[in-house]
């Protein structure tokens, strides 16, 4: 006879990819406990059972999401730091590589990539902890160059820099996938991102040069 | 009697009216037709006669609010313009500035803000010409002191580059203020936005210089 935590894990495991091909196929406004009840042949409450809530296992699948956008990220960053050599200033080459990957992500994987950022908590509650550590290898990412850029900034300071560059980055993404500005074919906003972190990079170095030692 | 042209335009106007209350006071997505016909004290079916349907109701309500920040963000504009004789650069201070002033507009009308970019066009249908009208007087504002960062540039480039900057702005202001990314303060956050559009400015000076006349 099974364990009751082998069959417990085995449901958890069973919602998480159910809930991941919904959001694949439709995008998370499709997801529904119900209809996963139903997918996975469980009753409604064996998902209150393993999740306190849908949010948790949103969450779930957002953090499977973001490990894999990660070793995409990864893989494609080392691809590009070996051919960085005949670069001007390869750290700033690597934020422009790592912006045109993330692109590349958001266009090959939209659903998925919409429902990181389009999944709200419920009743205002914060992010757990585990999820935000779950972020963190992907910042990291963006520290490494910058700590290039800006020797002299504080491990704090980098932290922050890096989330806006994120930011402004997923910002010039997130808005012209959208069309909502300007109907942008995926070429020009590719060459829009590499103008717009290029000049990051090297307005970050001009800038830099006044930060105290 | 009066004109049916007139009660037509009255109509029009308290629907308007009343779907901007509902956004400001509890956002989009409590817009409901059904509720707005009984708030204004018509039938469900006079709202599609003055509107062909809820979306044209909606860009309505948004380009009110565009053309609202846009007063905002121009009176701010020039009030600063007036002090920018003593800056370094003042195309670089201008376009600081303007970060700010975003960032204050959408701290102090979260909603209405939200608005603008949660709205999707029902069928995948495009925004119409009209709106995108709308919004270009908005992008002027940047456009300006980009003309003296990037002279060289043609006007289709710096119309391009102006939409973005404020995309890459939008994205730091509005993943900062869901903290979705890390939890910062309105002081953090207008400390980031002024890190970041400064390195822009300086770095569009650099790259600009390799621009061909």
């Amino acid at each position: 006879m099974r364990k009751a935590a082998e069959r417990r894990q085995e449901l958890t495991e069973a919602l998480v990819r159910a809930a991941e091909t919904v959001i694949r196929r439709e995008g998370l406004h499709a997801l529904k406990a119900r209809n996963l009840a139903k997918e996975v042949g469980c009753s409604l409450g064996a998902i209150y059972n393993v999740f306190p809530d849908m949010d948790a296992l949103i969450l779930r699948v957002n953090a499977r999401t973001l490990a894999d956008f990660g070793r995409t990220l990864e893989r494609l960053n080392s691809a590009s730091r070996k051919s960085a050599a005949k670069q001007a200033n390869p750290a700033i080459d690597r934020l422009v590589q790592l912006a045109i990957s993330y692109l590349d992500i958001a266009v090959k994987n939209r659903r998925r990539w919409r429902a990181l950022f389009d999944h709200r908590m419920s009743k205002g509650r914060e992010l757990p902890k585990w999820y935000r550590d779950a972020q963190a290898p992907l910042f990291l990412l963006v520290e490494e160059p910058l700590r290039q850029l800006r020797p002299k900034s504080s491990e704090k300071e980098r932290t922050l820099l890096a989330r806006s560059m994120f930011a402004a980055v997923h910002g010039v993404v997130s808005l012209g996938l959208d069309e909502k500005l300007m109907p942008v074919s995926t070429k020009v906003l590719c060459r829009q991102i590499k103008e717009i972190v290029s000049a990051l990079g090297h307005g970050l170095l001009v800038t830099g040069k006044h930060q105290k030692d």
